[in-house]
C-alpha cells in the first residue's frame, strides 16, 4: 500500500467515527470566465481521475454548516453562495469496485455503509477573485468548460448535469451577481445569461429588458484594453436587483 | 402507558432496525378543489396535534422508491407525481421534547439517533380522484386550505412554507395537470394559478397565453350545471404541454 493511499484511509476512517454514515456532500462550483461558464473539479493525488469536490456531514453539525465547511476544506473557498439542489439516492449509484480502482482504494479501505446518498449543492464563485487549492486527498483543482467536462468519477458526470438543469430552471431567483466580478459590461451580462441557457439571446431585446428592469446601474467609466470602442460598464442596483429576484421576473425567452 | 404508545414505540423500534438513521422524508401534498389549493394533514391518535405526512428510507433502498413506499403507507396514495424540493438540516430544527409530548411518546422510546434530516417531497395529486386513508400512527387525514395551516408538529409549518415558494419558483416547470381532473373549464384553469401564486391574474392576458401557447384543447362540451352561461370544457394537449414545461415558458407576470 502506498504512503498516500495508507493516509487516505485512515481519512476515510476518522471521517466514518466522525459523520454521518449514508450521507455524503458534493459541490457543482460554477464560475464565469472569458464568456464560459466553468465548473471546478479535483484531480485525485497519483491518478489522472477526476470529480467533483465533496465532503461529510458531522454527527452534530447543521447541513448547511457542514456544506459551508467541507468546501472550503477541499478547495480553499470560503463563505461563497451555496444552494441546495437536489439528492442523489439510487442504489446502486455507480460501479463502486470499478471507481474506488480508479483512484487506488479498495472499498475495505473505507469501512463505510454500503451506499452513499448525496445531497448536491450549486457554488456560484466569482471566478477573478478565487484561488481554489486542492486538498490532501487530490493534487490539483481545475477550472474546465461546462461544454468540456471529462469522465469523472463515481455519478459526478450526472450530478454535473442536474445541477446545470437546475441552474438553467432557477435562473430568474438565481444570484447571478456572485459569478461577476464587481463591474462587467453589457456584452458580458448577456454572454452570462447565454453560457448559462446554451444558446443565443437577441441583444436588443436583453439590453431592453435589463434597462426597463433597472437592477443594473450605468457607470460613468468604461471598460479599457478592448481594441475599438470601449463598453461601459456596470454594477448592480442592490435593491431593485433583489426585488427581482424575489419576484423572479428576470426570464428570457 | 397506553396499547396505542406501547406499538408505536415498537414500530419505531422496528423503523430503526431497517432504515438509515439521521434521515426521514416529509410530503407537502397539494391538491387543488373548490378554487382553493390545499395541503394533506394527519392527526396523530389520540391527541389533537397534527402533522404532515413522513417516513424513513430503508437501508438498501432508493431514496425515489422509498419516497413513493412511505406516501403509500402513510395516506394510502399511490402512483402520485413526487418532487423533492428541499431538504431540512439544522441542528436541533425543533423543541424535541415538547413535540414528543405532544404525541405522547418520549424520546426514549424511539430509540433513534440524536437528530433526523427531512428530506421534503411535494405531491401533487388530483383532488376528485384520491381518497387519503390515516396509518395505524393517525386518527384522520383531512385537507387544508394553505391559506388556514394549524400549529404543525415539529418544524412541519416551515416546511409547507419553503414547498409552497419551490412550487412557486418552479411554476414554468411544474405539471399542475397532476392537480386538475381530466376535464376543466379556462376559469378553474386560472383559478388553479391564481390560488398557488396567491394573488390574481389579468382574465384577457392569461387566456390569450394559454390559447397561443396551445397546452389546452377546447372541447365541444360545456360544464353542467352551472347557474348560466355554462363554460365549454379543455383538456390538455399532451406533446405542446410537454414542450412548454420542458422549456418553462408557462410564465405568468
Amino acid at each position: 500500500m502506498s504512503t498516500h493511499r495508507h493516509e487516505a484511509a485512515l481519512y476515510f476512517r476518522e471521517i466514518s467515527r466522525q459523520c454521518i454514515h449514508y450521507l455524503s456532500i458534493d459541490y457543482v462550483v460554477f464560475g464565469f470566465h472569458e464568456n464560459q461558464l466553468k465548473v471546478l473539479l479535483l484531480r485525485w493525488k497519483e491518478t489522472n481521475a477526476w470529480s467533483l469536490p465533496g465532503g461529510f456531514i458531522k454527527k452534530k453539525e447543521a447541513v448547511d454548516e457542514a456544506a459551508h465547511r467541507c468546501l472550503q476544506e477541499r478547495t480553499g473557498l470560503k463563505k461563497i453562495y451555496l444552494q441546495h439542489f437536489d439528492n442523489f439516492g439510487d442504489v446502486p449509484r455507480y460501479d463502486e469496485k470499478k471507481t474506488w480502482e480508479r483512484i487506488d482504494l479498495r472499498i475495505s479501505d473505507i469501512e463505510w455503509s454500503e451506499r452513499t446518498i448525496s445531497l448536491g449543492y450549486l457554488a456560484l464563485v466569482d471566478y477573478s477573485k478565487v484561488k481554489p487549492k486542492p486538498d490532501f486527498l487530490t493534487a490539483e483543482c481545475q477550472w474546465f468548460n461546462i461544454t468540456d467536462i471529462p469522465s469523472l468519477l463515481f455519478d459526478h458526470n450526472r450530478i454535473v448535469d442536474v445541477a446545470l438543469h437546475a441552474l438553467r430552471m432557477r435562473l430568474p431567483y438565481l444570484p447571478v451577481k456572485h459569478l461577476l466580478p464587481p463591474m462587467f459590461t453589457m456584452p458580458e451580462f448577456q454572454k452570462l445569461y447565454e453560457t448559462i441557457l446554451g444558446r443565443s439571446l437577441d441583444t436588443r431585446n436583453f439590453h431592453r429588458k435589463i434597462t426597463s428592469s433597472g437592477i443594473l446601474q450605468k457607470l460613468k467609466k468604461r471598460k479599457e484594453g478592448t481594441p475599438y470602442r470601449s463598453p461601459y460598464l456596470y454594477k448592480f442596483s442592490a435593491i431593485q436587483y433583489a426585488k427581482a429576484l424575489k419576484e423572479g421576473t428576470l426570464m428570457f425567452s
